[in-house]
């Protein structure tokens, strides 16, 4: 175990992160609002005390495996989280720690759940952070770092770890140009998509923001009703971003190849597009007669669908009030999730493919015995290790939502809101249903149940596993 | 494809039934209850038709294999469900066809979810034929025509097909031999609790259908208060009864084989009784206040919590009013079950503990990728088709608990009855929560609803891949 390089790490994110913190500062000097300094004074200090760290930790060996490859992000991920808490505390807008720290929390893993009842009230500074956050977590503040600067002998290790999805594509044969490659894609649609929303009307501080917020599938809004007063062109303009930053990078990147043929045959791609379009139908089907037009309805179950499934959670809808089935329709949007490689929560849908072309396997061998079959994703065989991981994920996957959600009714809301709560947060959505619906907010849940679904935040934006792996002590026991 | 075998075995099967038939028959005429003469009618009717049809179809050859199995049992179970509304119909005490069917499988497949809204005005034939669909279902209508008659070449498909959990533990080298001890241990079992029920002051009537009820782990009831009226002696004899039977019934057979070493190093045994006696302990914390004395917090815990555990569904307490704890915890216990080899429903206990050991593993293969680890289970090594075998299981078991969800939800309820309902009726416990609760019945719900839970109900007791697989293409195409 490479205790330096997991110590000193995290350091170096630091540092990025406080001179990120200077971009609001400017938008707050820039407004002339007080909480500029909030930034300033928090990203003084943190730089202050990660040179420190840093040149007293200083590691010889750089080298590192996936046991710190998953530590490394774990620890990154929770220190990010405290640092980015402060200026919402330090500005007295969220006054009390815990608050700050879950709207953090839920920023960085793009969650978008919220504790604030009058998000209008708060400063553009921290409006500014907030979004920030979405699009820094999005892509992954270790793979941003990677892009920049050389940081280990194998960092394919911490990407591995940080990256959404059951198998990372090498894009280029060094993880740094693969790191590099996925930030320009990313810059790039986060531009295209300012410039579609300022062409609609909105001022460049607001496709700004909106804009962060799609791109890392994040969700915070800068109004009360979320995105339900911007106009039609508008809203449309989100649920096109939302879904475009629900694909898997590769596919742009192949795109950029001009290598169209694998992006037909993408597997993951059809089903991503199938199941918005059946969803959407099926919601509007089941919302007939509650909007005065049909194209209210399609724009409306079309974008909720948009948001859902990505896990943004932008809302132009009260939707905790539609039907049972739109609802339950929603809820299983919530846990399939968009594909994998993107900025999406939840399972992601090459995972729901492993596992039912394992179900499939299954169904033929109990049939006959002594058949051998060979999966195949994305025109690849599937090796047989990443077949168990998936499905050892799921049970992994369940077992915590279960957990979650056993902790969350030691509140006192009912277990529709219980349930909710917990998928919205572990798979990173925001809004839920009852209590945590899209009109309310996280506001009225315990302290208790606020840490709680901060850990599920974390879990879900992580994968679970460099969380658990840190935390268990398999990881540390000398072998 | 033996298919002469997959259509002579369920007429086999309708024979025996009828025969059965006769039992409740005799109860009616004793009574002087008019309901004798559509057990009768039924019975006669199903018999000349079995006869006539096993006389046309008569296989030669008698060799089946895995494939005829699964369908062979899938095939008996939904006639024999059919067959056994018949008489609720003839005798016009439930004169709708749908309800019939509802409340015969959820009797065969011991889930005791009931559409009655006022089970007290039912003829004592009906209520003990109710009753008897448990106790025939709790240990496999199939397994017992084994132990009575030499029914094929290779039994052990069927037995393996219609008998829970991951593995079927073979007792003696014959299957056969295996089906007459696994029932004479069944009868014994029941035979001890109408003697216990008897010294309590049930009579005979009272105490032989609660006892069927508690062996098939079934839990229909002859009380509109299901057992809340009964003394607290009786309801401690079925906490403890109840318990018994969603034991593994190989822990009975090396108890008589006076091979105790075995039974003490039996891993599920010990989690079975770790988990009732923990869920007992939570739920009383979360309980107290609520009930006068300890001595009735405590039975009413643990009755419910050994109630729904055992999938069994009697009730001393309208659980549905206990606060979100409480309920969330059994709505967990629900989902586990009991012990596999046993009459409870479920995922099973020992495929939990698989399922944790599994993930165990994945967690060290992560941090060290060549390691090797093979997992064990009651002292024996796991085959890996095994382990992949219970994951892909419990991923089907998911989706099919989702898809349900989604097709409950078309109906009026809320998220939290269609949730209830779906895993009360799939786990095979009976009474759920909202407008499926204890103090409430299934009566409401739709046709479509009702098919829908029968089905469930159907692939829960048969553990799914029977019934998949008799509609799967698969097993239909010649390869």
């Amino acid at each position: 175990m490479n205790r330096r390089m997991i110590l000193y790490m995290p350091m170096q994110i630091i540092k990025v992160q406080a001179l990120v913190m200077l971009l609001p500062a400017a938008i707050s000097f820039f407004y002339r609002e007080p909480c500029a300094w909030s930034f300033v004074i928090c990203a003084a200090a943190a730089l202050a005390f990660a040179f420190l760290a840093g040149w007293l930790i200083h590691p010889e060996n750089k080298t590192i495996y996936a046991k710190e490859g998953f530590v490394i992000v774990a620890l990154t991920w929770v220190l990010m989280s405290i640092l980015g808490a402060v200026p919402f505390v330090l500005s007295g807008e969220i006054p009390r720690f815990v608050d700050a720290l879950f709207e953090t929390v839920s920023g960085f893993t793009t969650t978008g759940a919220s504790i604030l009842r009058d998000v209008e009230r708060m400063s553009r500074g921290l409006l500014f952070w907030r979004s920030l956050t979405h699009w820094l977590g999005g892509m992954g503040i270790l793979v941003f770092f990677m892009a920049i600067v050389n940081i280990s002998d194998r960092p394919i290790h911490i990407m591995r770890a940080e990256m959404p999805g059951p198998i990372v594509g090498k894009l280029a044969p060094k993880a740094r140009e693969t790191a590099k490659i996925l930030y320009m894609i990313y810059i790039a649609l986060t531009l295209l998509e300012i410039i579609f929303l300022k062409v609609g009307g909105m001022s460049l501080f607001d496709a700004s923001v909106h804009a962060m917020a799609t791109a890392g599938t994040g969700g915070f809004g800068i109004k009360n009703d979320s995105v339900a007063g911007y106009s039609p062109y508008l809203q449309w303009v989100i649920t096109v971003f939302m879904l475009l930053f629900g694909i898997n990078f590769n596919i742009y990147f192949l795109l950029l190849m001009r290598n169209f043929r694998a992006v037909r045959s993408s597997g993951e791609l059809w089903a991503y597009g199938g199941i918005f379009i059946s969803a959407t139908a099926v919601i509007a089907l089941n919302l007939r007669g509650i909007y005065h037009s049909t194209s209210e309805l399609i724009r409306q179950s079309a974008f909720q669908v948009s948001s859902v499934m990505t896990t943004t959670g932008f809302s132009t809808a009260d939707f905790d009030r539609w039907p049972g089935l739109s609802k339950a329709v929603l809820l299983f949007l919530m846990l399939i999730g968009a594909c994998a490689g993107s900025t999406a929560g939840g399972l992601k849908i090459s995972r729901v493919l492993i596992l039912l072309k394992a179900i499939h396997r299954e169904f033929t061998k109990m049939l006959h015995p002594r058949s051998v079959t060979v999966l195949r994703l994305e025109g690849k065989t599937l090796d047989e290790d990443v077949i168990s991981n998936t499905l050892t994920y799921f049970v992994i996957y369940c077992i915590i939502t279960g957990g979650c959600f056993l902790l969350i009714c030691l509140d006192k809301f009912n277990l529709e809101t219980a349930v909710s709560a917990t998928v919205a947060c572990f798979n990173n959505i925001g809004p839920a249903f009852g209590a945590a619906g899209p009109a309310q907010n996280y506001a009225a849940f315990s302290d208790f149940s606020k840490l709680v679904l901060s850990a599920a935040m974390l879990l879900g934006r992580l994968e679970i596993f460099p969380l658990l792996l840190a935390l268990s002590p398999v990881t540390w026991i000398k072998k």
